[in-house]
This record gives C-alpha cells, structure tokens and sequence, in this order.
C-alpha cells in the first residue's frame, strides 16, 4: 500500500494517543487540554437540542450550506466579534468543524509544499502536525513568559518572509503566556508590511481570572492579512465540534471551497445548538462561572505545586487558560519523569514535542488543571513532586 | 494574498452553488441529492437525542476518540457489515464527519501529486473535485447502462498504473446505474493483481426498490485493498454528518492520523445518535418505509417524463438511489436547457461536470426525484419537457 510522502514520518499526536491511556479512570490525567465536565452546560444544551429537533428538524437533519448554519454566524457577528474589537459581514465568516479544521483548510488554501510557516516554540501540538502534513518548513519564534519578543518576530519574518505566522497571544498552548498589546500591534503591521497571514488561534482567551482582557491581534489588522479561528470547545463543549473563523473575503472564499471537499458542511444541529446558546446570551454568565472554577482549580494546582515540587523547578501561575508549563534544570528528562509518574497513575504531557527544533524542550512539561477534581490535583501533584526529589536524589 | 497551488482553477461545486437558488422556495429543485425531508426520522432522533443528553452529556460533550464514538463502532461492526456481508474489527473501522471526509483523509495519507485515480465517467462531482485538489491525475473509465465493463476496466488499469479507482458499485451517482457481481468480483481481483487501492463508495445501495441486492466489492476483497465507505447521509440525515469507513488496519491507522489534523474527531452527539438509532433496531424498517418512499417519487418522475419528454430523451428507470440520468442527442446544450429551466423555476444539474474528459457530457443531465412532492415533480417535469420541445422547434 502507498503512503503518501506528506504523510510519511508522521506519527499519531501525543495527546491524542494519551487519550487511550485515559479510559483507565485510576490514572490522574494532567495530560490534555479537556474542560471540567462540570463545566458542560448540560441542561441548556439539552433544552435547546429538545427545542430545535421539535421545532426545526427538517432544515436541521437536511444538508446545509458549506459556509455554515446562516444564524450561527450571524450569532458569532453579533454576540462574539463585537466584544472581541471587530465587525465583520457574513462573507468573512465560515462555520468549522472544530478550529482544528480551520487549520487544515487554511493550509488546503494557501500553503505549497516547502512554504515556510512561523510557528511560536513551543506551539500546539495539533498544530504542528497539521504544518508538517501540508509538507510546509516550520520556523519557530522563541516564545518569552511575556510573549513574543517583536524585534526577534521581526528578524525572523525578514529572514524568511513566511507565508504565514500562527501565535496563539492569549494563554498559549502549550505554555499559557500572554503576546502584549505591543507585540499585537506589531504582529498586525508585519502581518501589512510583509503581507504574510497571521492565524491568531483565541479558543482560550475568554477563561481569564486576573489581568486585563487585551485586544485582539485583529483588532489592529489594517491589511486584511488575519484570520482568527474562534471555538467553543474550552468555553461551551468540545465533543459538539463548532468553531468559527473571521477573515478577509477571499480568503474565506478559498476556505469554503476546500470544506466542501472536506466535510461538506459541518453538522447543522451542532451549529444550530451553539447559536441558540449565543442568542440566548447564555454565555457571558458561563464563562464567569467556568473562569471561576479554573482559578480555583489552578490554584489548588500551584498551591500544591509551591508545597510539593523542588523550589528549582521553574512555571508561571497561570491567570487564565487551562495549562501550567513547567521547565526542570538543563539535563533533565521530562520523558523519564513522564514514564515513572504514568507507573504511578498520574498522566502529563511531556514538553519536547510542541518544539520544532529537534532536542530542545526535553526538559520541560505541560499540566492540566481543568480535567481534574482538587483531590485529584492534590494527589498527583504530590506524587509528580515526589518522582522530583527522587530523580534529583539518584542524580547526586 | 497568496493560493496555494492545488487550489488554482478549482472552483466551487457546482451543486453547492446550486443551493444559494434553492433558498428561494418557488424554485423545483430536481438539483441537489437531498433526502425527502419527510424521510428523515425526526421523532426517533429527537427521543434518543434527548436520552443520551440526559444520560451521556458528560461523556458526549467533551472531546472524544479520533477513532470514533465506541458504540457507533461497534454498532457499525454488528449492524451494517454482516448483511454486506463483511465481518471486522474495531481496528478496520473508522468514524467520519460525511463520507466526504473520508475521500479527503484517503487523498492525505495515500496521494502525492500527480498519482493516477481512476474515475467512473461521469462521477460524483464532489469526488473530482477532492482528487483534484489533491493534484491527482484523473483517468475515466466508462461507465455503461449496465456499469463497469472489466475489460475496459484491465486495459486502462494496465496502461495507467493507477494507486486508486473510484467506485459506486450500486445506483452510482450521477446515473443510478449498478456494476453486476462479475463486475464487482474482476474490480476486488484487479485490486489484488495491482495493488491497487479501491473506493467503494456505497451511499445508496440501501435505497433499492427493484431487482436483487449485491454483495458488496470489498466482500470479494482477497488482498485488503478496498476501503468501503459507508454512510448514513442519505438513509437517516444528512444533516449529522455520519460516515464510517472499513478497510484494511494500516490504512485505518494512517486515516486516523490524518483525521487529527483535519477535525480532532467527529462530533460526539451525532456519533451516538446513530449509534443508538442502530441499536436500537430502527434502521431495517426504516429503510423499507423510504425505499417505498422514493420507488413511488421515482415513478411519478418516469410517469411524467414518459408524458412530457421527447421521445429521443435517453435515460433508465432507476430501481434505487436518488437519481435519473439523462442524455439528449448529440449536439444538444444541457446548459442551455438549464438556463432556460431555471427562468422559469425549475433546476436540475447539467452533466458535463461530472465528466473528467474536457468537452464530453454537454449533452447530459441529472435529476434527483427525492427531494420534491408529486404535484412539483409533475410540474417541473412538465416544464422541463415544454423547454425541450420548445429548443427542438428552434433547431429546425
């Protein structure tokens, strides 16, 4: 059997492969990027689907536009982009089957095997493979705890003249950093100058619990040249797969042709259940209330963390998002943490593969803090700081 | 900005454009390839969607396996496979958002640019257009009243080479023609000779309302080189966008990868809807309810065509699927009847885009009969046969 090139060297994502590891309920998992189930609005959603498959079945359960469920994205103009700095007209709009697809069309559209495509170091995994599997050159902009660093941004982008630059600027994945207002601003005028697409990638965003909301990126985009990609996996459910992206017309145009040879159309009554809850202006209150639950639950997570870890291990307490980014000494082997704490039934991710430059990165890892119960957070903070002082203690 | 390469000259299909006409109610669209809206099985739906909100939302909201919904599997494993006369396991089987997905996942993780896939001539249209984004090389093979003919079939595979050929044994799309079981056996063994992968694309054979059903390819498949993709699109909604695909375990497991970086996985609710629908033991009689259904829309469409028609219109009363193909004498302008048809309210899809070969099928049109009720598909036949009277009256 053929194997297509783009295709070879391409293993299955470590998080996805993770999941597997996660049908045993005994091991803690700190190891995806999974909302609290308690975070579901789940009798909202089962009223709406209710309502909708009672009244709207026969549009619903029919084929639907590729370009998206007409008021989804009138809801996302109107109840998301207004708040975000932008307005956009229908045409800018495309409905995805998750953001992940957003991606995937993005590289369909506009990229040619060998284009280069700046990515952060370190970046989302998902990401990166989709990159990898659209055969594009991944350069990697360092990634600070302040963000990215515009004069390094800018020596690479006149270095390589990328077709594109995908950030995440708020609550990276996998680190949780923020891009300041400067750096966005920058990212805009480069994005104009050079014109390279930006993917500003915001699932995470609207989970803040301290510091000041900051403007998108798009919000200073004055040639066009980004596209957001917006989902309500982490804010409303994952499992129901809707995300949207707003971006220039032709652009989008492009992006609704390689959907049709995707998937079609995304699923109606997804779209439709997600535009209810919009309309119903159901969300803003849900997001105060899942913010507050992650605070707490990444507090427990760095309380347990100051209490339990060796003082020279080296994170950020996170203000909003879903991950802690923890980076050991030189010479340490985040895999061979990983592989006694998953003996001990705790599960993590390790750091190395959301890098593009081989070798680097072994020494770092990435926690969840959403998936968890507090006890559970306790638990397996305790016994990752265990496994610490242990390894520290066999290294002397 | 920039397109990428594989997107140059491909344009939107010319059926999803068609679906920015049918906005407009007045319009008889014999044009799509919907469903009967009265098919769908609302109630059902509507109760188990409910059930599994109750009882599953912790687990269907939240990210599931790129694998696909377990129980769908397994359902698809129990409940569809045996009367195709396949057995398999869960390795052999994976989930899909449509079937279109599952082209688009083939063409990633088997297809490098320039490799040859074979095409019935014509074929479904939304399948070109994947191949071609996918920078195939396609190469027709006709297609006949009574399908494929081997040994046409053997001399272009033993020109050519191909790493594929596309297949829809049974009420084939555009024409509703069906390969015989000689057929289906040479196309399982010129699989294996070659090594050549097969398609077998099987939307409609459940849609059968004469003659006797047919095993399907892939039971005849001896090397493992047919993938068969099966969906539920046409027999319960579209509208949910489930698909499922069976074929051999190393190209599952290289579909599998592909599919993280194209959607993440499908979406979870729409997964355990048909699940449970499945399980539940609704499809069989659901199927003898729409198949009597569309036996009954198609005859009104014959009926009609045999009264208003010329007589040098040339087509097959379908036994199943959704479609009536149709060939006016050589020289004729489908596009032309089409522009004249849709100005006064009716559509249809001309052929030509269904052909790979430039200049062919100018003189062939599809009509779909499911998706209208009687009194409009009577009248649209009526005007379509006036139109043809009317444009042979000008030829003179």
């Amino acid at each position: 059997m053929q194997i297509a090139e783009r295709m070879q060297g391409v293993t299955g994502s470590a998080i996805r492969e993770l999941f597997k590891l996660l049908g045993d309920p005994a091991i803690i998992s700190f190891g995806g990027g999974n909302p609290a189930k308690e975070c579901f609005p789940k009798e909202e959603i089962r009223n709406i689907a209710d309502e909708l498959l009672r009244d709207k079945a026969d549009i619903l359960l029919q084929y639907g536009a590729t370009e998206g469920y007409l008021p989804l994205r009138k809801a996302y103009i109107e109840k998301i982009l207004p708040d975000l700095g932008l307005s956009a007209e229908l045409d800018n709009v495309l409905a995805l089957t998750g953001s992940m697809q957003g991606l995937d069309l993005i590289c369909k559209a506009v990229i040619n095997p060998g284009d280069v495509i700046l990515v952060e170091e370190p970046s989302f995994l998902g990401a990166l493979q989709t990159f990898r599997v659209a055969q594009a050159k991944l350069v990697p902009v360092p990634l600070h705890t302040d963000g990215i660093h515009v004069d390094e941004l800018e020596a690479i982008v006149e270095e390589y003249r990328p077709v594109m630059f995908y950030t995440i600027p708020t609550f990276q994945n996998p680190t949780s950093w923020i891009s300041g207002i400067e750096a966005r601003k920058a990212i805009a005028r480069l994005a104009a100058e050079y014109d390279m697409l930006v993917i500003e990638d915001d699932p995470y965003a609207a989970l803040r619990f301290g510091g000041e909301k900051l403007p998108t990126i798009k919000s200073f985009d004055t040639s066009d040249n980004v596209i957001l990609l917006s989902s309500f996996s982490k804010t409303i459910s994952p499992g129901l797969r809707v995300a949207l992206c707003c971006g220039n017309k032709e652009l989008i145009r492009k992006l609704t042709i390689a959907k049709q040879g995707s998937d079609t159309h995304s699923p109606n009554l997804n779209q439709a259940i997600i535009a209810e809850y919009l309309n119903r202006d159901l969300l803003p209150s849900h997001i105060k209330e899942i913010s507050a639950v992650y605070a707490n639950s990444a507090k427990i997570m760095t309380d347990s963390m100051e209490k339990y870890f060796p003082e020279w291990v080296h994170y950020e307490k996170p203000i909003g998002g879903l991950f802690i980014w923890c980076t050991l000494p030189d010479g340490w082997d985040a895999a061979e943490l990983f592989k006694r704490a998953v003996e001990r039934k705790v599960a993590f991710v390790t750091g190395a593969p959301f890098f593009v430059t081989p070798g680097k990165g072994n020494n770092t890892f990435r926690l969840n803090f959403s998936a968890e119960p507090e006890a559970r957070i306790r638990q397996g903070i305790q016994t990752i700081g265990e496994l610490l002082h242990e390894m520290n203690a066999e290294r002397k």
